[in-house]
């Protein structure tokens, strides 16, 4: 592996680290109320087009963080969706 | 340009304008009790990798929002500092 891939990785890393707790927060809390459906939506669109990028370049360490991203954002919508009616 | 930075922009625009709302919310409310400040800098040194990345592919689409949300993140860190305290 590069060393540019290298830092891709730990951008990869952080940027994600620091996404997944407010997903969890998100979960335990079923507070939603901060989250627009048609934001969300618009968020998964764009991260599948950015992963449709990372697989043309090919850029694994975007692939990784963006496939986690597509499934945090699946669950987020998911909690909208559930928890947003209440 | 080519088929690949288009749909990186459109990407771009769409990650972009998913996020913009949610710090200009912050800005509004004032309200940063949802952010932790370790979570904001691990966010803030991830995405300036994503940068140093971006800058190497080179990949126009990626240094644009990137940049973008490199600023967000100083306002939200900002707002956190200012408004943490209260």
């Amino acid at each position: 592996m590069d060393y540019i891939e290298m830092i891709g990785f730990i951008a990869a890393f952080l940027t994600t680290a620091a996404f997944l707790p407010q997903v969890y927060k998100t979960w335990k809390t079923k507070d939603v109320s901060a989250l627009s459906l048609p934001m969300l939506l618009m968020f998964l669109v764009g991260i599948i087009l950015w992963l449709v990028y990372a697989l043309y370049i090919p850029s694994p360490s975007m692939i990784v963080t963006n496939t986690i991203t597509i499934v945090s954002a699946f669950f987020l919508i998911y909690f909208k969706i559930k928890y947003g009616k209440t």
